[in-house]
C-alpha cells in the first residue's frame, strides 16, 4: 500500500518557471562583482544540494562553501567576504548580504499570477449599488455587497465575499476563502491570503440580567487597515466593540493570528504565525511579535520592541525592549532564568 | 512608497451608525441617574479620547476623570461612586456599573445586518430533499445538500456549506465561508462566524496491519451543538470517531479555537482564542479556558473551573478551581513559583 | 431565556448509521472469539454508558467491567485477558485489542459520504485548459484554473478552489472551502478537511532600501505534497520562497496547524492541532509533534523523535528521541525539572 517512493514527486516537479537571463543580466541587476562567467542560461534559484546546472544559488556563510564544489549550480551569489574556486563555466556574483541579493533576484523569476479570462466573472454577484474602480478583477462566484467601494485594481479571486459599505482601497489583493464583512475600511496594496476573516464579531458577553447565563454584546464597530498590510492565511481580525480595530501601513501578519477586538496595531508591525493579540492591546511602531506568543487584554507594547516565540506577555512592555517567556520578562533574565532552572534540576535529581 | 500617514483612515472614517437619541432617552433605557443634559443629540459611542460631540463615552475608574474634562463628549455613562464635573451642555448618566451599561446602548446604535435582496438567492444551490422553515435567508453560491432540515429564521450568509442530513434549528445565522459537515445536528439562535468548520473528521489512526504505516479510522460519528451557541471565525468542532462531540447551550467560543473529536461541553462555558480541547475532554458547565490555552485528551474539568491563558492542563481539575501554567496547577501555586523561580535565578546570576 | 434542556438532543439524536451486522459476522470480520450470542442486529458502536440494545461498545480495560453490568449494550468487544460475565442475550468478542478492533468496527458502520447528484455541477467554472481523469466529482461552485490537472476519481465538494498549473493525484478528496494556490503538486489518495490553505505565499519581506520599511519577498516557490496525506480543517502549508514546501507521503495534520515556507517533512510524520513549523524545518520520517508545539526554523528533528505538547524547540532533535518543554529538552529531564520548581516553590513560599 505503501510502496511510492518519494522520488515520484521529482519525475512530477515540473519547469514552473519560465524566464531566463544570462549570468551578466543578472549580475547588472544586482550591481554585484562577477567572478568567472557561464554559457548556461539561468533558469530559477535553488539550494546548493537540489540546485541543477541551470539554477543560481547562494552562499551566505562560510559553512557552505564545501558544498558549491559538488553542487551543480552553475552560479551563486556570494558574500563578498567569502572566497572560492569558481570552477569550470560557474560564475559567482560577489555581493555585501548574499541572502538579500537572494531575495531580489526573486523578483527576476517571479511566474504570473493566475489568469483571469475576463474582468469579471459572469458568476460573481454584486449589488447593484456596489462601485467598482478601473480594471478590478473580479472571480467566480465572489459576492460584493451593497455600497460596497473597490478603488482601481483591486483583485478578487473566486469565491471571495465583501459585505456592504466596506471599501477597498487601490490595488489591494484579497485570495478566495477570505471573507470581509461589513463596514470595514481597507487601504491599498493590501494583501490578504486564503481563508482569512475580517470584521467577524469580537468576543464579548455579559452576564443576563437574571444571571443565569451569557448575553451577547453587540459588536458595533469596524475594522480599519492601513495601506500595504499583508495578512496570513486563515488568520482573523475582529471588528470593535465600538470604534475600531485598526492595523497600521505597512503591518505584515502570518498565518493563522488572531486580532481580537479593539485592538490598534502601529505602524510596520510583525506578528508570526499562530500569535495574537487579546482584546483593546496596543501596538506602536515596529514591534515584533514571535510565533505563537500572546498578548493580554489592554496591554500596550510600545514601539520598536520585539516578543519572542511562545512566549505569554501580561503587562505593558517599553520600547524597544525584548521580552521571552511566559509570563514575559526581560530576554536576558528569562534566558539566565532557564540556565539556572535546568541547574537546579540537575543538582537536587 | 511608504509616504501615507495614518490620517487618511481618519478621513475615510465614514459614520457607518444611523441612529440617534437624545440623552434623555438613553436615560430612560438605562434607567440611570442623568446630571446635567445637552442638545447634542448622540449618534454613536466612542472611547473618552477619541469621541466628538455626538458621542457618548463611558468612565468606568477614576483614573478616567480627567479625561473627561478635555474629552469632546457631550455624555458619558459614569459608575455612581464617581464624582466629576458635568461641565456645559454636557451630561453624566449614573449607573451601577459603567461598563455593563455601555455595552448595553450599544444595543440601541446597532446597525442592521447585510442585506438580502432575495430570501434564497437564485445561485444557492439547494438539493430538492432540503426542507427549508419559514423565513430562511440563502446567500449566493450556499450549498444545501440531501435531507438538509433547516428551522425558521435561518440565515445563511453567502459562500456557506451545509452537507447532507445536517439540521439546524430556529433563528441560527451561519456566516459565509463556514461549512457543517454531514449528519450534524445544530440548535438555535446559533452564531457561526466566517470560515468556520464544524464535523470534520476527528484525528485518529491505527497503525496499518503490516506496521509500515498508519490507517485512517473512520471518524463515523457526527456532532451536536446545543442552543445559543457561537463560534468563531476559523474555528474547528470535529465530529466524533462515533457517538457525538458535543457542546452546550449557551457556549460561546472565540476565533481560531479546536476542539477535537468526542469532547464534551456544558452549557456555558468559553473558550478564549487560539484554545484548544484535545480528543475525549469532558468540560462541565460553565467552564472558562483562557487564550492558547489546551487540555490534553480525555481529562474532565468541572463545572466552574477557570484554566488561565496559555496553560497546558495534563488532569483532571476539580470543579470551580483555577489552574495556570504549563504543566497547570492551582493558579495561586503557580504564581508563587513563577515568583521563586526569578527570585532563585537572580540569587545565582 | 435558557429553560431548554439538553434532553433536547437526545430527541433529535437521530439514527444515522444506517447498516446492521449479527454479532456472528461481526466475529467473523474481527476473527476474534465470541463468548455468549444476542439476537438483536447491531446498529452501530457507542460507549458503555450511552449505549442501548442494538449498540455494540468496547472494554478495553477492567476499570470497565463494572459498567458492563448496567449497560444496555447486547455486545462488547473486550480484551482477551479480561473476564467478565456475558448475561442474557448478549454477548462478547474476545481480541488481543479492544480499542484497535472497535477501530477496525467501524468502517462496518461507516455511512456514505454526501452524495453528488451530477459527476461535474453545472456551476462549477472549470478552465477549458485543464483536464480531469475519470470518475472526478466536482462540486456546485468549484473553481479550477487553467492547465491544471486532476487524476482520476479526484473529489472536490462544492466551493472548493484550485488554481492553475496544479496537478492533484488520483482519489484525493478535498473538502469544502479549501484553496489549492498555483503550481502544486498534490498525491493521490489524500483528503484535505474544510477551509485548508494550500500555497500561500510564505512570510518573507526585507528593509527596503531606504531603511524605511519591509518589502515583500516573492514566493516563486511552490508545494508538493506526498500520497496518502490528511491535512486537517483550517491548517496551513504555504508555498516556498523558491523550490518546495514538501509534506512527505502518509503525513497526517490536525486542525489549524501551521507548516511554513521551505520546510520539509519526510514519511508518516503527525502534526497535532495548533502544532507549527517555522520557516524551513526539516523533519524526518515518523515525528510525532504534539497538539500546540512549535518548532524553531531552520531546525531539523530526525526521524522518530517526538515533540511533547505545547513544547518550543529551539535546536535540532536527534533521532528517536523524546522532547517536552519551553524550551524544549529530554523530556525525562524537563519532567524532574518541573517536579524539582514545584518543591523549590513550596519550600521558599
Amino acid at each position: 500500500m505503501f510502496s511510492f517512493t518519494r522520488t515520484s514527486f521529482e519525475l512530477t516537479n515540473k519547469p514552473f518557471l519560465k524566464k531566463s537571463y544570462t549570468i551578466e543580466a543578472i549580475n547588472t541587476f544586482l550591481q554585484g562583482e562577477l567572478i568567472g562567467t557561464t554559457t548556461n542560461l539561468i533558469k530559477g534559484p535553488e539550494q546548493l544540494k537540489a540546485a541543477q546546472e541551470n539554477h543560481i544559488t547562494f552562499i551566505g556563510s562560510s559553512k557552505y562553501l564545501k558544498q558549491w564544489e559538488t553542487s551543480k549550480a552553475s552560479a551563486a551569489i556570494i558574500n563578498d567576504n567569502l572566497t572560492v574556486e569558481t570552477g569550470d563555466n560557474r560564475a559567482l556574483i560577489k555581493v555585501k548580504n548574499a541572502d538579500l541579493a537572494m531575495a531580489k533576484v526573486l523578483e527576476l523569476f517571479n511566474p504570473a499570477p493566475p489568469v483571469f479570462d475576463t474582468q469579471i466573472h459572469p458568476t460573481a454577484v454584486i449589488h447593484e449599488t456596489a462601485t467598482l474602480g478601473k480594471d478590478c478583477k473580479i472571480g467566480a462566484h465572489c459576492y460584493i455587497g451593497k455600497d460596497v467601494q473597490l478603488g482601481d485594481g483591486v483583485v478578487l479571486y473566486p469565491n471571495v465575499c465583501v459585505f456592504d459599505e466596506t471599501t477597498i482601497g487601490n490595488h489591494t489583493t484579497v485570495w478566495s476563502g477570505t471573507v470581509i464583512r461589513e463596514r470595514c475600511i481597507i487601504g491599498s496594496h493590501c494583501i490578504f491570503h486564503t481563508n482569512v476573516s475580517i470584521g467577524a464579531d469580537g468576543f464579548g458577553y455579559r452576564p443576563s440580567d437574571d444571571g443565569r447565563g451569557l448575553v451577547k454584546i453587540p459588536q458595533i464597530g469596524h475594522v480599519i487597515i492601513g495601506h500595504y498590510v499583508e495578512i496570513g492565511a486563515n488568520s482573523c481580525v475582529d471588528r470593535a466593540k465600538f470604534s475600531a480595530t485598526i492595523i497600521g501601513d505597512g503591518c505584515k501578519i502570518d498565518n493563522l493570528v488572531q486580532i481580537a477586538h479593539n485592538s490598534v496595531m502601529g505602524r510596520f508591525c510583525i506578528m508570526a504565525g499562530h500569535s495574537g493579540l487579546a482584546g483593546s492591546v496596543t501596538l506602536g511602531d515596529g514591534v515584533i511579535i514571535g510565533g505563537s506568543a500572546s498578548i493580554k487584554d489592554h496591554t500596550t507594547i510600545h514601539s520598536g520592541a520585539t516578543i519572542g516565540a511562545g512566549s505569554g506577555v501580561v503587562g505593558d512592555v517599553e520600547a524597544g525592549k525584548t521580552v521571552l517567556g511566559y509570563p514575559a520578562q526581560d530576554a536576558r533574565d528569562m534566558l539566565k532564568q532557564w540556565v539556572v532552572m535546568r541547574k537546579l534540576a540537575k543538582q537536587q535529581s
